[in-house]
C-alpha cells in the first residue's frame, strides 16, 4: 500500500524536509515518489538537477515530479472530452483547446489532488513525499474530499428545484467545465454520480489515516513560527489529517519547544549546509516507527460530550454552530462538520467551553 | 486614487516587509490599510496587537485587517442572496446557510480578491498594502481579471449550443453558487454580463497599471532564494503586473545581486530584531519615487517582431503557440494570450527564439 507524507510550516523550510524525507525512505529501499509544486528553480538547486512534468529518476528508487498545472490541464483534457462527449456538441471539442485556458485560483490545488491521486492509486510507489506549499493551502488541498462530500450530498437536495440553464449560462461556460473534471466521471449521471461518491469515500477513508496520508510539522525557534506551526497543528484537526511529529529545523531542543507540541514528539535536524543531506536524514524522525497522539475527536455518550482536539487557537478564534443533527466548527478558517451520533441527535447544545487545546462540548 | 501594493518572494520574509511597508506611509500622513491572509498569530505577533476581519485602527493612519474566508463568504451571502433571488426559489435561503458552506480552493484567492477590489473602490485609503501568499498563488490572485476576461469573451460563443441544465446538474449546486458569487450581478442576464464586463476591465485596468497596482521583489542572499525571486519576477509579466524594485531582506549589497535584478533598484534592510522597525523602515525604497524598468511587451511593427521580457526561465520553460491572431505564451505556469496588432494579424510565428530575459517573436 501506497503512503502519502506531507509537511506543514511557517516559512521556506519544508521544501529541503521533505527532499530530505525522500531521500531517507530511498536509501532504505521503498520505491520513493517525491511530488513538488514548487516550480521555481529552487527545488531543482537543491537536488542538483533540472526536473520535468512527468516522474524522472534521479537517484536509486527515487524519482521527482514537478506538478505543473497547465500541464495537468492538458493532461485532464482527453479524459474530460471523452466523459462529456454524448452532450457536447462535436463543436465543442474543435473550439477550445486546453492550450488555450487561463489558470484561475484553485485549479493548481486542485488538479494537483487529483494528480496525486492518480499516482497513489496507480500502485508504483510505496511512498509519495507530496511537497506542498505547507500552508493552509495544503489543508484546503487535502480537504477537498470532505468539502466535496459535503456539497455532494446538498447538492441532491436543493438544486433539484433550481432553474439550473439560467445558472450556468450566468457564469460561463469553460469555467464550468474546468469544474466538470474534478467532479464528472460518467455520461450517465446516475453513474456518475455513484462513481464521484465512490472517489469521495475514498479521498476521506485515506485522508483519515494515518497510515495512508500523514503531515508532519517543521518550525524553526523564532516565536512566529512556533506560534504559527501550532496554529496550523490545530488546523490540520479540522480537515481531519493527522499529524504525526515535529521537526525542528536549525534550532537547539529546549523544553519550550517540546512543550508546546506536546505529545508529539520533536526531532531536530541541522541546516542544509553545503549540500550535507547526510546530516539532515541521520536526524530525521524515523517515520516508519507508530505514533501515539491525541484523538481529534472523542465522543463520551454517558457524559454526552464532545471533546475536540484544537491546538494553537484562543477562545476568540473558535466558532460553533449547530444546525439540526450537525454541529460546524470554524476554526483556523477551515470549517469541520460533525455528524451527531443517533444517540445524541435532537439534542440543542448546552454549553461549548475552549481550553485551549480541547474544545468541550456539552449537549 | 487608492494603491495597491504587495511583495512577492522566496520565503518567509514579504510578511514583515509587508509590515514595514504599511508604517512606512502611516508615517507620511497617508491612509493606509494592510490587508493580510495570515492567519496563524505570527502577524499578530510581530504587530503585537490581536487582529480581526473587520479593519481595526492600530496606529495613527494605518488600520489592519485579516482577509478570513470562511467571514468574507458569508459577507457575500446577502448580496449573492439578492442577485439570484428572482430565479432561485425561496427554499434556496432557507435551506442552505452561508456557515454551512465547506471551503474549497480557489475561494480563499477569489474572496480575498474581491474584498481587496471593495476596500480600492471604497476611496477610505491612499494606500491597500496587500499581504498575501507573495508566491504564485499571489499572482494567480491578481491574475483573475485577465482570466476572466477571456473565460467571458469565449462563454458567449461557445456555450450557446450546450445543454447546460445537463452540465450544471453534473456538477452539483452550492459549488455553483459560489463561483456565481465572483460572476453575477443582476438578475437580468444581459445587465448583469455589462455590469461584469465592467468588473473585468476595471480590474485588468489596475493591475496593469503601475500607479494603481505593483509589487516589489523580496529576497535573502540564498541562491535558491535569488534564483526563485527572479523567477517570480518573470512570472509577474505574465499576468502585466508592474514590478518596481527589489529588497534584500538581511543580506549584503552585492555586485551579483544587483546584476541579477537589473535594471530594478535594490534596496537592501536588515532583520527584524527586537521590535525595531525603524531600523527597516529607514531602509526600505522610497515608494513614491518613479521607477524605470523594461516594457513587458514591445511591438516592433516594421521589423514584425514582438519583444517579451521574460526574466527569471530558461529556453525549456518558456513554450509558445499560436491561435488564429493570438499567440498564447506559457511560463512560470502562467499562460498569457497577446492579440497580434492588425497589421500582423493572419501571419504565422516564424521563429520564437528565447536570449534571457527576452522572448524574440519573428512574424
Amino acid at each position: 500500500m501506497s503512503r502519502i507524507i506531507t509537511f506543514l510550516g511557517h516559512g521556506c523550510t519544508t521544501g529541503t524536509v521533505a527532499i530530505a524525507a525522500a531521500k531517507w525512505f530511498a536509501q532504505q529501499g521503498k520505491r520513493v515518489l517525491l511530488a513538488t509544486q514548487t516550480l521555481d528553480p529552487s527545488v531543482e538547486m537543491l537536488l542538483g538537477t533540472p526536473l520535468n512534468t512527468y516522474p524522472q529518476v534521479i537517484a536509486d528508487n527515487l524519482q521527482v515530479v514537478q506538478l505543473q498545472t497547465t500541464v495537468l490541464l492538458e493532461q485532464v483534457w482527453d479524459e474530460l472530452k471523452q466523459l462529456v462527449a454524448s452532450y457536447l456538441p462535436t463543436t465543442f471539442a474543435e473550439d477550445l483547446y486546453p492550450g488555450e485556458l487561463l489558470i484561475l485560483p484553485g485549479f493548481d490545488s486542485v488538479l494537483a489532488f487529483n494528480a496525486l491521486r492518480q499516482y497513489y492509486m496507480s500502485g508504483d510507489y510505496d511512498v509519495i513525499i507530496y511537497d506542498g506549499e505547507g500552508n493552509k493551502e495544503t489543508l484546503r488541498l487535502l480537504g477537498i474530499p470532505n468539502a466535496l462530500d459535503w456539497y455532494f450530498s446538498r447538492s441532491g437536495k436543493i438544486f433539484d428545484s433550481l432553474d439550473l440553464s439560467k445558472i450556468a449560462a450566468s457564469f460561463g461556460g469553460p469555467l464550468a467545465s474546468a469544474i466538470l473534471t474534478a467532479n464528472i466521471d460518467s455520461q450517465k449521471l446516475q453513474q456518475g454520480r455513484a462513481q464521484v461518491r465512490q472517489w469521495i469515500d475514498q479521498g476521506i477513508a485515506v485522508v483519515s489515516d494515518r497510515n495512508c496520508l500523514t503531515a508532519y510539522l517543521v518550525t524553526t525557534d523564532a516565536p512566529e513560527a512556533i506560534a504559527a506551526t501550532r496554529w496550523l497543528w490545530g488546523s490540520a484537526q479540522q480537515i481531519k489529517l493527522n499529524v504525526s511529529g515535529i521537526i525542528a529545523y536549525n534550532c537547539q531542543l529546549n523544553d519550550q519547544l517540546q512543550q508546546t507540541f506536546t505529545p508529539l514528539v520533536v526531532a531536530s535536524i541541522p541546516a542544509l549546509s553545503n549540500q550535507n543531506w547526510d546530516a539532515i536524514i541521520q536526524a530525521l524522525p524515523d517515520f516508519n516507527s507508530p505514533v501515539s497522539v491525541p484523538q481529534s475527536l472523542t465522543i463520551d455518550l454517558a457524559q454526552q460530550q464532545i471533546l475536540v482536539f484544537l491546538p494553537g487557537f484562543n477562545r476568540k478564534q473558535v466558532k460553533l454552530t449547530q444546525y439540526g443533527s450537525e454541529i460546524v466548527i470554524d476554526a483556523g478558517d477551515q470549517r469541520r462538520r460533525i455528524s451527531l451520533p443517533p444517540e445524541l441527535q435532537g439534542q440543542p447544545i448546552k454549553a461549548g467551553k475552549f481550553e485551549e487545546p480541547y474544545l468541550i462540548i456539552s449537549l
